[in-house]
């Protein structure tokens, strides 16, 4: 299964004043796409700590997408960053700057350094398409892998994902679909199913089943179970969680004859 | 300004199930408290990946805390990867197995391997009460870095933060104190304010500024201007803050006219 790494980008993440949905919406979307998405990592408007995480994302993930820092203010610097962890120099990229220019030349404001600087990206990367901001995305290919840098601003990051990203994912990724299922089982502690999902999860290797607490442990026990797997069709992946989910339910009837489950 | 790294563990957050509220929590409690946090990662529930991460995380900072990991369940194994990364073999804290024996004897059930897992840590390390869950939280100090495990539900992470931890990291922690304000602009493009911050920041070499777009910067420009500083007091926090807002809002009213700031 291709991996994908997460890189988040911005001080804001970082002194807890904006809560990562950007993350877990990417993250949904990468794995319903076929990948494993195996680290989310937030790092600050720092160009030492988003070379580092590209580098370190680049080395070990096949996809791996951005958010934040493509803006016009002076801490918008990931497009930079992203060049110096490729070692190239940054260059005006004429297709980018042809649509940052045309956004703002729409409204008669003038271009500025700031906004050439949204224009500014690795030498061979492609420039996204931006419908509701003005910085567009950059996707650059190297050695077999994907790398995409989208805007912070969530309505920008996910109009761009969904128009261009996620289309150039169907088209060269993996024939891998996800599939998931959520049961609530109430009246039996964690630890008293831990090893009846240990037992499911070893009669199917292919899926993932885990319990999260949303009750009391000992006072008013209360779970939601949570099943998921990858194949390579649809039909297999629904077929497994549907597999694993009635034999855990049959366990825990069988083992714990007052559980509600539902 | 000491340093402090999060690891939140789960793959619930890795396949965008569960957006990441804890993340976002200690960060704020982690700046209030005088820290700065360098990095949020998030692991999968394998213990190879949390390895990494604490390994990471505690040569890079002062302060590591994660969460997720110490429950009952198969892949609940922050614990035990916690030391592997130290090269400890774990051990059963015989207090920490006494708040799990009588949480779980408090409604007769009975202690099985899953339980007595929850009290396993590295040698040294002392168990933090768990007011509201059964996996009692970890503190472990080796070289004058805090390490703090803690579970992943919010409630009991909440509770065991406040209660333990937030106490400890004020008495040993910088005097440093946090303060924050946020304007909001109409009617200018990011990309127009942009130099004024540089200035503001040039003046005021403590205080960061960023701004945070909300409309749409061409057609209905609406900006959120955040600005922070930490300082030893409380007083020079804030008086910061205050003197870099009224910069702001003076060469953003000398510059934009029209612009509209509350």
């Amino acid at each position: 299964m291709p991996t994908a790494y997460i890189i988040t980008v911005g001080n804001e993440l970082l002194i807890g004043r904006v809560v990562n949905t950007n993350a877990a919406w990417l993250a949904s979307k990468l794995t319903y796409l076929g990948y494993s998405v195996r680290r989310i990592v937030v790092v600050p408007d720092v160009e030492e700590d988003i070379v580092e995480a590209f580098r370190e994302a680049m080395a070990k993930a096949d996809v791996v997408i951005s958010t934040g820092g493509l803006g016009p203010t002076p801490d918008d610097i990931t497009n930079l960053a992203f060049c110096k962890a490729l070692g190239a120099e940054p260059v005006v990229n004429e297709e980018a700057l042809k649509m940052v220019r045309e956004k703002y030349a729409s409204r008669g404001y003038p271009m500025t350094e700031e906004r050439v600087k949204m224009a500014m990206m690795p030498p061979g990367a492609v420039p996204l398409p931006n419908p509701v901001g003005t910085a567009p995305g950059i996707l650059y290919e190297t050695g077999g892998k994907i790398v995409v840098l989208l805007p912070g601003v969530p309505r920008e990051m996910e109009a761009i994902f969904e128009g261009y990203v996620e289309p150039l994912l169907k088209s060269r990724g993996p024939p891998a679909h996800f599939s998931e299922r959520v049961v609530t089982v109430r009246g039996v502690p964690e630890a008293d199913v831990a090893p009846i999902i240990r037992e499911v999860m070893r009669q199917n290797p292919r899926v993932y089943v885990k319990s999260h607490p949303k009750g009391l442990e000992v006072d008013a026990p209360l779970l939601q179970i949570h099943i998921y797997a990858s194949a390579p069709t649809p039909q297999e992946a629904e077929g497994a969680v549907d597999a694993a989910l009635k034999k855990l339910v049959e366990l825990i009837k069988s083992k714990f004859s007052n559980a509600a489950i539902y």
